[in-house]
């Protein structure tokens, strides 16, 4: 199959996955109506207008790989893991740390409900999400998720991103940022998903690489598309790494040879698939090809 | 026994629990010369400073009265209930919130570290208490803390306080603010000791009443405080909350009244302990004593 059918059929699991999410977060979140409103409004806000819901989606291609069934558990951990990647969203974008004024095509939460709500509606949505997880009654998945969120994860990738701006890095810098700001949470998602259904500890290993593998590419063309993408089409400002001095794969290598490490990342990813032998790994498939593939 | 030398015994107790609780931290919370070196340095400087450790110290006399064996569960239990409790404060003294230059006698973790790491270095210790509630394998503890932090519980209190300031408000809304804001960690905490103890439901639900009453004791003494209290004792400035026009109980009721009501929540919260018929409620009590009882 070529690359651009696998990539359509990954468009059409994530549009069905991203309906489950959706429909079960207005379930948990909190209405406007209820008290504190200007919280769940942010809240809300944040959450509900769009996005691709890869995170929740993986951990459904996860979940069903290792033959977990429909339940409760695996959409309280689909809603938990779009909530903390928003979370992560919101608080990125403050004024003290990348300054964006638009996400998702519509203005940033703080632009709308002011950095103070801002801050306490991530701070709410990454706390909502571990109560969530904790529902499931699974501690392995909330271990598993705090790991890849804290210092040595997403947080750590976020400080040395930060830290990182106007300075001339190296590629090992820019690897620890791109591993822990975007891959680990993407290999957190797909792990998630595989403890809920009770996978074996090696087929964990496997899939954990996997999801390295694709955060990586993920990042990458993320850093590609900020140079040869459109506002428009990315629905927040391209260009502002370079504006930024961001530590990016671009910055460092040059165009050509990111395109070139994504591809080898891309296929490094897939070999870990290999190790499920003759189970039929497609949708996983499909995915990476529409990651690697994505042009928005 | 007079209320002082209740109070004494309470800070003896508390000096004690204090050490298991430091002791705790620094095994726990990565060095400095670990990266990203200057978040674990932002954590260890908000956690490190002191502080009453009131949180753990409620947890471990709640674990004891439920006959709990000295183990890592409390251990981890307590340290998370202090990065909780100290997260709270990193957000709450940042500029757009409560702009609070100090705290325990030091400058606050923006003025050391900039905004944008004192934000991190928050949303780090949030996360990395669930990692370690994680580690007891007690799901039900990840949720009592969650829900108790939410909107519905800590941030919730902050964004209606922060919504008041300046504003005129009634009783009511001081009440969900202070029993928001402060009472529900102190509640969680109490809450969090018996559930890993394994306390029966029914005593769950006494120890939770009595942490509310003396959590809201708490927070009337705090304001109180602001009023009467010097800077040097206190090792925050006094006088903020009038300043600022912050919904306090002295704002609502005036002084005097606001004694009188902590008196009567302290009584209050104290008949709850005799549903515990002859079991000896000793550091309970003491503990209760010292929180009206306390200068600083």
């Amino acid at each position: 199959m070529s690359m651009a059918s696998m990539a359509e059929k990954a468009m059409a699991y994530l549009e069905s996955a991203g309906k489950l999410t959706e429909d079960s977060l207005k379930d948990y979140i909190p209405e406007e109506t209820e008290t504190p409103k200007s919280l769940h409004s942010a809240m809300r806000y944040a959450l509900l207008i769009g996005g691709k819901r890869l995170r929740p989606a993986l951990a459904l291609a996860s979940y069903e790989f290792f033959n977990g069934k429909p339940s409760e558990s695996i959409r309280l951990a689909m809603c938990a893991l779009e909530m903390l990647h928003t979370f992560s969203l919101i608080h990125d974008d403050l004024p003290c740390m990348d300054d964006d004024d638009f996400r998702r095509g519509k203005p940033s939460t703080h632009k709308v409900y002011g950095e103070a709500a801002a801050i306490l509606a991530g701070d709410a949505l990454c706390i909502f999400a571990f109560e969530l997880i904790s529902r499931t009654g699974n501690a392995a998945v909330v271990e598993e998720l705090a790991r890849s969120l804290g210092t040595k994860g997403m947080i750590g990738g976020q400080i040395i991103d930060i830290e990182s701006e106007g300075k001339s890095v190296d590629l090992a810098t820019v690897d620890y940022i791109h591993y822990h700001k975007t891959a680990a949470l993407i290999e957190a998602s797909l792990v998630t998903g595989a403890l809920l259904a009770g996978a074996k500890k090696e087929d964990l290993e496997h899939i954990r690489e996997f999801g390295k593998g694709i955060g990586l590419v993920f990042q990458i063309v993320d850093d590609i598309l900020d140079i040869e993408s459109s506002t428009e089409k990315l629905g927040k400002k391209t260009g502002s790494d370079i504006k930024k001095g961001k530590a990016t794969y671009p910055a460092v290598l040059g165009l050509d040879a990111s395109k070139k490490k994504a591809v080898e990342l891309y296929n490094e990813s897939l070999a870990f698939l290999e190790k499920f032998g003759n189970r039929n790994t497609d949708t996983f498939r499909n995915i990476a090809a529409l990651i690697i593939e994505r042009s928005y």
